[in-house]
């Protein structure tokens, strides 16, 4: 049987449709980030990266970096065994409590990725309560969606930060079943941010367990950098909280947190934890004193906060249409995947310029964008020149403006 | 709803059962290794690990600590987004090129964790080949067994290690729908390694794909690490060869290498690859300098079966049984969860010993054991302590030993 006649017309089918995937190969550079070396023939050999969700540049910061290779130096590369099987290492319980005091709860739980974190505690959750109903946000992200998948849980899907659809589907549940509510805080194509505590609200009066995603929140909302719920106030109303240890705090990781009991049931019953190596000991190191960092510092969101409405500000006036949101995501929408692909390569290729063209699966097909993250390190002359770049080839390519 | 009370009464059950898991926690230090502090009250400031997959002392070797260490100088300590949005750094593109080397294929994928490798890749060959069968042996690894639940592809089980029985479960297939025959090379539990030759053998006849999981293997086996497959001159009639970096080679991560048709199918379908921030970048550069070290290196191989078989001979001349097998794994069978933590707390506790006990659901429920993996870096004191206190033990506790 020929299987790679099989996997190249699937390959190509891709192609066809515009989503067949091109990797940037860069070298990310300490001290000069956003700016990165580029592998690439057909990009100049610096380019100025601006679709990282490094968001705050911690992934370069001179701290945490000495903090990892301390690390290296104490413990070696790699964790050597499962959380189970010889692979915990002090730094892995220093960082599950620094998390769980993060968001205030009794306990954290790490795990090698967000991806997993989701996709583990989600299926685990759902596959374990009795009778669980799993009601998901219907713009929730994929490992989210997997792990409830995988849960084999009944799953209901509430309109996208509907809390009155949400109140409905919850009502015509029967009222002894387990409900889990499942929803993101920040919307990571979008940037919308959920309406938290009517959701909440909806969820405690039916008696249901709130289960929320911050993994583009967590660093970068709330004055300790403890997401959209800390910012809020609503941390404590929230049953699981998850969250991310490779975007804003620039390593490695996911984790979830809540009540010991809860922390405890993922760990000793989740497949994707259990039986899997453990974060390399430096990672958690690292990451550690990434959060314990950004507990305390304001400058870093500040700046960033700077930097998107300069770049909101700069766009409106040239008429480039992007979403409105309430986040630090600022999506530029292009709606064909050949347009997107075309746009991101020339601005690759003739400015220096990185941003990936986001096209299907990521986001739903006819809604392909360019997605810009400003964060503190790029300077106002990076935000002018991204902003002449698309103002030249909006006139060239002839993309309806916005109506000024 | 009271969730924390459903979560208690499961893990109540665990502990009844004698299955609930307790961490050891501990602080690698590099020089000293399999030495590590330990952090546990109930056990010496300094015990002695004999359960690591770090199986050849990789994770704290100078030169790879060194790789890694300046490439976080270089590039910071995180990818900073998916492999798609801006994650793709130089070293991984590089340590890809050294994976489809290190096993004489076209191209290689790599991915978080050895387990999200498995899961991704089984679980989208699984799903997006038409009616696809996947045969697995009926002791494949978690990861596995999650990845083709996930596809919902059909599985057939077949006997394990078992070529005959896997030929009948093939002829008895449609001819014509896609089959994968899906096994490991060195199985982890009990230490034995599959018959690959005939495995092949079987699968060619029908026309199916082989995918062979060589995590316990890589680095360990071959004249270049390249595992069982390379030792055997039989890696070139895999369809598939997963492996891991957070063994053998000291890091973490996992990889698929095969066809580059095979590659890009998995790149561009595969949720678990597509929606997870990549690898750090310095993680990538010390696992190629890890890969690259035992392609040329012979001694830590060497080292490692000399250790093995002396434990073995050890062990042997007291009497204590051991499951024989052609592998660098020696279990020593309890055959029960209580008795197991029991002694595994003793070893620890009065010898500084550390062995976790393997209880279900890692292995099935009545066949707990305590599994040894020596390394080059224990020496014959280090043995000669750990006979001596099983001795003991085995005395004291009337556990009936081997026939001489």
């Amino acid at each position: 049987m020929d299987f790679d006649a099989m996997f190249n017309a699937q390959l190509n089918a891709l192609k066809e449709e515009g989503n067949y995937r091109i990797f940037a190969e860069l070298e990310r550079q300490c001290g000069s980030f956003p700016k990165a070396k580029s592998y690439d023939d057909d990009a100049p050999d610096e380019v100025t990266v601006w679709c990282s969700n490094d968001y705050l540049g911690m992934g370069q910061n001179d701290d945490i970096r000495q903090v990892m290779k301390d690390a290296i130096d104490l413990c070696g590369t790699g964790a050597g065994g499962t959380r189970n099987i010889s692979g915990t290492n002090h730094y892995h319980v220093e960082l599950e409590k620094e998390l769980a005091d993060l968001h205030g709860k009794e306990d954290a739980l790490l795990f090698t990725s967000g991806y997993v974190s989701n996709w583990a505690a989600l299926s685990t959750l759902g596959a374990r309560l009795p009778d669980a109903v799993i009601l998901s946000d219907e713009l929730n992200h994929a490992s989210m969606i997997e792990g409830m998948r995988h849960s084999r849980a009944r799953k209901v899907i509430w309109k996208h930060n509907d809390p009155e659809d949400l109140d409905r589907k919850l009502a015509a549940l029967p009222a002894n079943a387990p409900k889990i509510v499942a929803f993101e805080s920040v919307y990571s194509m979008d940037g919308d941010i959920c309406p938290m505590k009517e959701i909440i609200e909806v969820a405690e009066k039916h008696g249901a367990m709130t289960y929320l995603d911050e993994v583009h929140a967590v660093g970068l909302y709330g004055p300790r950098g403890g997401g959209v719920s800390e910012r809020e106030g609503l941390a404590d109303r929230i049953t699981l909280i998850e969250g991310t240890l490779g975007k804003a705090y620039g390593c490695m990781g996911g984790y979830v947190t809540g009540s010991a009991a809860m922390c405890d049931f993922i760990r000793s019953f989740a497949s994707g934890f259990i039986f899997t190596t453990a974060l390399p000991p430096a990672v958690a190191a690292a990451a550690k004193a990434s959060v314990a960092h950004l507990k305390q510092s304001q400058i870093e969101r500040q700046m960033q906060r700077e930097r998107v409405a300069y770049l909101r500000n700069q766009l409106d006036k040239q008429g480039i249409p992007h979403l409105d949101n309430p986040s630090h995501i600022i999506p530029v929408m292009i709606k064909d995947p050949v347009k997107c692909r075309m746009l991101a390569d020339i601005l690759m290729r003739d400015w220096g310029i990185y941003v990936q063209p986001i096209n299907y699966p990521t986001v739903p097909k006819g809604t392909e964008r360019l997605r810009f993250t400003p964060g503190p390190l790029h300077n106002e002359a990076d935000i002018d020149h991204l902003v002449e770049a698309l103002s030249v080839l909006w006139k060239q390519c002839a993309i309806a403006h916005a109506v000024a």
